[in-house]
């Protein structure tokens, strides 16, 4: 399965997080591919992947995973569950994106297989991916028996 | 009211986040003075409390709350208001303390005033405090009306 950590951000700018989410996803590589990518918008990512996702037989549409503060709360071992699912059922792309500072419209929320909350509190934008990012490492290595989410 | 962000790291090291903390630590200061300090056990620190709060006449005893994943979930609104209730109490300094990557014990948390979630997903210890250096800047800017919060 091929990961894609989006990212809405109207004004492409260097961010603070981004060598420690380059790092994450550096160390998501050996259990699966990802890229990183940013849109100016949600049209713009939702637009992407529909061409991306083409017409070609076989393919599986991108599971996309819309993070949200009205979403659903995972813990790490059900964020884990559910990616393992998702490989099970054969998909081959999860597009997890962190929305715009204004919030998703209700047209963005209802093309998402999932909404996902990282918790109660508000987060900057930037520091959502860099949660992100971490979460989906730890996942991964939740599923490999991996002992760095033991180590806390 | 006095903050202190203190940390339980048994092996003294600069951190990754420490830069961007220090920045939010700034950021708190027109609001109320924090400083942050770590200590090699959770004794240390409960130790040292115990030294500084003296026993002089007048003095409230300190708040302490204790990062847990078995504690409260609370919003960023909800952090905000809890803050302001220790302040209209009179408090006059409050604890967060981000614990041990292997825990808090029994012992430790009957000490605490409030044990306090970030959510369900299970942080590194730094990101943690990274987190909750930001949750703190943005309770004071809630209780100001200062327009970080709602900037999303």
């Amino acid at each position: 399965v091929k990961l894609t950590l989006a990212s809405i951000t109207p004004h492409a700018r260097p961010a603070r997080y981004d060598p420690v989410v380059a790092d994450y996803v550096t160390r998501i590589q050996p259990y699966a591919p990802v890229e990183t990518s940013s849109y100016r918008s949600a049209d713009a990512l939702f637009e992407s992947l529909g061409r991306s996702t083409g017409r070609s037989a076989g393919r599986t549409p991108p599971v996309i995973i819309l993070l949200d503060g009205r979403g659903r709360r995972l813990s790490s071992e059900d964020l884990a569950r559910y990616l393992r699912r998702l490989q099970d059922e054969g998909r081959q792309r999860i597009v997890f994106a962190v929305g715009p500072a204004d919030g998703w419209t209700d047209a963005d929320r209802v093309r998402a297989g999932l909404l996902l909350s990282l918790g109660p509190m508000t987060l900057p934008h930037e520091l959502a991916r860099l949660v992100l990012s971490e979460q989906l490492y730890r996942a991964f290595t939740i599923l490999a028996g991996h002992p760095y989410h033991r180590a806390g």
